[in-house]
């Protein structure tokens, strides 16, 4: 049974975060003066009343295993509909499709955009598209676990829907700790990143506004160029390294600065699959550069080829450079990275490199067992045997992601997008990464799509970012029976 | 226990059936008085005289388990390796990586050609090339297995190894039995196909070649122009209805042909599944035609469209348009079509709809299992239950051929080539079905591939024919121990 009025409230406290945050955006409006800054607190007004009237109208009560499942989907819908008003209200982006588009594509940190124009857009308003990514990051109804109590044993199964990868980690017994020391965790790394920003050279709003996109592996930036507008190395390297730091693990973060231990990480064999694509991927895209006759410096190679690598790995999305130029090798590389992904538990999104271990490994027991076929091996994760309904479950996200990706793909190329732009955005968005080939490649953005495209993509991120499964109940008639 | 004799004795009998089937193409030389018969002679002399040496010097034995592998895996490489003799010593095809590549792509019925003008080469080498196909897909080992006796138990091990698909079909309990009946109804369809093509107009040797590319769904075409060359509506229609009677399951036409009646055709889902995806890509392409104001009649933009879709879907690959300067929709589902392929038990490679359904099946079962989470729901194909161990093989399947595309692309990549034509080609070389987009689209060919490509696309071809595990076996020392 589905309690419609204990959902919404729960629903409202997730809209009056939503507008408090708004706040703090109308806030940085204020003091850069900007005229925008009566119809943004309307939006900021709007949200937060909604958000209290709800809350006020319905019950508080704990929450059964269906409605978590609603509230974790229906969540993230209604925070893309309530902060995309800020766009549509300033004027900005005046279209709903455009505006629901740029938040979806904030709060799942994909970082694909449809403002052609950054810099031309008030500070306020790139502020709060900034911090979209920075909420939907480490997870809206994450943060909201951890600041809100009393939701009995089910806020387990809505953080566990929302948080990425196959095998949930847990660094405390009980959830609302958990998200509370991941949240920590996330601010803290934010705070050193800003700061490194700083000192390197790049404003206050610059380094608040690159952070948020990057602890978030998300990838809007306040800049047209993107990255590419800092030339200091300086600032890439750190970047570059701040986003693999995204695409970790955070639980590893925590253990691993509270027993002031590396081991950690060196144990987790995720870990050490994701650093090694990272590695490898950039020397190959290195190398192809070298052999392309680049003209950049060593040092300048590398920067570009890990660079470009990281931020598609880890589905963050900046561009240093228009890698579409790059020669054939380096953009196959580039282009097999759109379905790598961050760790499981980390903001980035994607397949992840987690599931491709446990699929790999499984496969060479599958050539196994047809060499001995009475032989008994099992699958292992990280030291933890694999059952086989979880390798199914595994197995199948696989599946079921690639037929997304096949129905974004013929679903744009029915609105005439052509294959290679239909393809890569199509990865891009339900991998949560921002940029694609063509017409929709580093330099470009996504404003020409037809608004019915804008949907559809807007549908795959929050797939990609849900992984798969809260959202597509909500269109089942036998989800809500009973 | 391998025993290399045993092994050797079966392989000189695949070598042996290569090198009699030559002869016939140099008895077409002969009626055509073509100057390259001495050479060819020559290539089928040696075939002949390697398959007898191997024959006679071996002991013949009952195979053991993991011998059925290696015969399988070791048949088809030989069987390449001596077939590739006609091309190398005519010097059509001087280099052994081209002579190799069209063999592979012959006999796994690929259809991917380094021959640009068909036109210009000998007829005794055509019909070889054409031959290769029509041996290939209904299987070396199939037939080998149909005309040789006293196998022992393990024929039906080297049988299944072969024919392709996620779930084996019996006709008769007797492998040799089911091998018979399978070769006799592939050879009645072939001899209607060829009286059907004669009577609309082709000539006896282009009927002959056409038939025996389109009931292998290999797709070589004797013309340069591939099926464009025919305008005749009559011929077009009558390949597009073969190539699809060769992407089903061969094991329905005997029995719907034996018990004369259609009903088995209806009761099998992968059937309907073939024949709706048929049918709802080409009425969808035919949409977008008219969409994008092709100036064809109804019947003719009908006609490519349902021919397009049919011969991508299917693996066959013949061209009887450039499908390339169709509109985006009409490319985005041609791109599509290629990972379906035909029925298991057809000589379709690919995926396969069986696995789709099985596939899609199971993800709603999923779905259905969140939402009720004790509910015990079991997953049936063709009213069989299908083992977790059996799903797991398929999901494995799915991701291993994935994995597969993956590799070849970037492999194709790093030989510089473009990333439309890498995928592409990859798809199509795995998938077995011929063309593929950009450099190697329908008006194309493969040629322009270095060396290092095209052993890479041989590879691809025939992991693709034997659904991966046979030859990947090979490759493993593992499996050589003991």
């Amino acid at each position: 049974m589905i309690r419609t009025r204990v959902i919404l409230g729960y629903l409202g406290r997730i809209i009056l975060i939503i507008g408090i945050s708004m706040l703090s955006s109308v806030l940085c409006s204020l003091y850069y003066r900007e005229s925008i800054i009566i119809p943004f607190s309307l939006a900021a007004g709007v949200t937060i009343v909604t958000g209290l009237l709800l809350v006020f109208s319905a019950e508080k009560q704990a929450i059964h295993y269906k409605e978590g499942f609603v509230i974790v989907s229906l969540g993230w819908l209604l925070a893309s509909l309530f902060g995309s008003l800020p766009y549509i209200f300033t004027g900005c982006l005046p279209s709903f499709a455009d505006a629901f588009f740029e938040t979806v594509s904030g709060f799942t940190t994909t970082g694909a955009s449809v403002i052609s124009n950054v810099e031309a857009t008030p500070k306020g308003l790139l502020f709060w598209r900034s911090l979209t990514q920075w909420l939907g990051g480490m997870g809206i109804i994450g943060l909201f676990v951890a600041i809100i109590s009393g939701m009995g044993a089910q806020a387990n199964h809505l953080f566990k829907a929302e948080v990425p990868g196959p095998v949930a980690n847990k660094i405390s017994p009980r959830v609302r700790e958990t998200a509370k020391k991941l949240w920590i965790t996330y601010i803290v790394l934010s705070v050193c990143c800003t700061v490194l920003l700083y000192l390197f050279g790049m404003n206050i709003f610059d380094s608040l506004c690159h952070t948020f996109a990057t602890m978030a592996t998300g990838g809007f930036s306040t800049r047209n160029a993107s990255v590419g507008y800092y030339n200091s190395p300086l600032i890439q390297w750190t970047l570059t390294l701040f986003m693999f730091i995204a695409g970790v693990n955070f639980t590893l973060h925590y253990l691993g600065f509270k027993q002031r231990n590396l081991q950690v990480y060196l144990k987790n064999r995720e870990f050490l699959f994701y650093t090694a694509i990272v590695v490898v991927a950039s020397l190959l895209v290195t190398l192809s550069l070298s052999l392309g006759g680049s003209e950049l410096s060593t040092e300048g190679k590398l920067r570009a080829a890990f660079f470009q690598v990281v931020t598609i790995v880890t589905t963050t999305g900046y561009s240093s450079v228009d890698f579409e130029l790059w020669p054939n090798m380096a953009l196959g590389i580039i282009f097999l990275m759109m379905f790598v992904g961050g760790c499981a538990g980390s903001t980035g999104g994607n397949i992840k490199p987690g599931r491709y271990l446990i699929l790999l490994h499984r496969s060479i027991i599958e050539i196994k067992r047809i060499i001995h076929p009475k032989a008994v091996i099992s699958l292992r994760f990280n030291d933890r045997i694999i059952s086989d309904s979880l390798l199914i479950n595994v197995l199948q996200f696989f599946f079921l992601y690639i037929m997304f990706l096949a129905l974004g793909t013929i679903g744009l190329s029915c609105l005439d997008v052509d294959l290679i732009t239909s393809l890569t955005a199509a990865a891009s968005c339900l991998g949560n990464i921002g940029p694609g080939l063509g017409q929709v490649g580093p330099m470009d953005n996504y404003s020409f799509i037809a608004d019915s495209g804008k949907y559809l993509l807007s549908l795959l991120m929050l797939i990609g970012r849900l992984e798969i499964y809260p959202l597509l109940l909500l269109f089942l008639p036998d989800f809500w029976r009973e």
